[in-house]
């Protein structure tokens, strides 16, 4: 199964694309859509959803494995991102490609065994579990790809399974 | 001039048309897109877009005057809102329709001349200017029509011209 992890961002969203296979797993491809910061707040959504849209159909996931959304202290920040979140939602649904939502701590506790653990350490694990020489860059698709083993490892595990994220297909 | 207001929800989207002509003013038409609570968030979001595009296809503006988002106690719904509001902006622009930002106070001051006039005056200022027998329902499709106004008056007096408002394309 093609599972496409989805970091949410506004200004880089990143991507990472695994497939998974009864236990196994392997990388298939990363990166990250960024939009500059000198173009208005339309046309960077516009930007958002039309390479999104390209990028599903370039890749033809099974499934899209996407954080849900937390806001800590800026909130200026979290709208902008929640505005690109809304896109990217709106475009796989179009696409017709079913969404999972994570937490971050089901994340952690998916890839490193612990919920609380550090963002270096799932970085790690993620280069580890994936058989990658170096941890992904930039962080966004790192974070992509921890997101796509989460989906991975709750199809597979006992670990928090795919029911306890919000299934929004 | 046409001039489509829309205030930005995620369960109700109201939208307002007038016709703005040096000075005058007339409603065209006004109402409201919903969402319905038993669909997941994906599906809403992409009735919103749909819906959306839809409306501009059928109602022509030239100019779509929106709400700025401000987040008050419930987060959680002014995350959804923000989902929403980038559909709505990300349709806007694929359908290249410019847009102008307005904040609820420059709204308040431009329909009823005081900036923190309460929600009961600009709705009634806003049935006054436009000559209609009463406040239009719902809510959310007065306060767009209001949105319209907003952006009407902008353009012919010196209340705060769109120069102050964020001109996002």
């Amino acid at each position: 199964m093609r599972i496409l992890g989805i970091d949410p961002g506004f200004a880089t969203i990143g991507f990472g694309l695994i497939e998974a296979d009864r236990g196994r797993v392997q990388m298939v491809t990363y990166g990250a859509i960024t939009t500059p910061a000198s173009l208005p707040l339309s046309r960077r959504l516009c930007q958002i959803g039309t390479d999104m849209e390209d990028l599903l159909g370039q890749l033809r996931p099974a499934v899209i494995s996407i954080e849900e959304l937390f806001f800590n202290t800026n909130i200026t920040t979290g709208i902008a991102v929640a505005h690109a979140r809304g896109v990217l939602l709106y475009s796989a649904e179009r696409c017709g490609v079913p969404l999972c939502e994570y937490t971050p701590s089901q994340v952690k506790l998916a890839v490193t065994g612990y919920g609380k653990a550090e963002k270096r350490q799932v970085m790690d694990m993620t280069r580890r579990l994936l058989r990658l020489q170096k941890v992904p860059r930039p962080d966004d698709a790192a974070d992509a790809l921890a997101l796509a083993l989460c989906h991975a490892r709750s199809m597979t595990s006992r670990l928090p399974r795919a029911g306890t994220a919000r299934e929004t297909i």
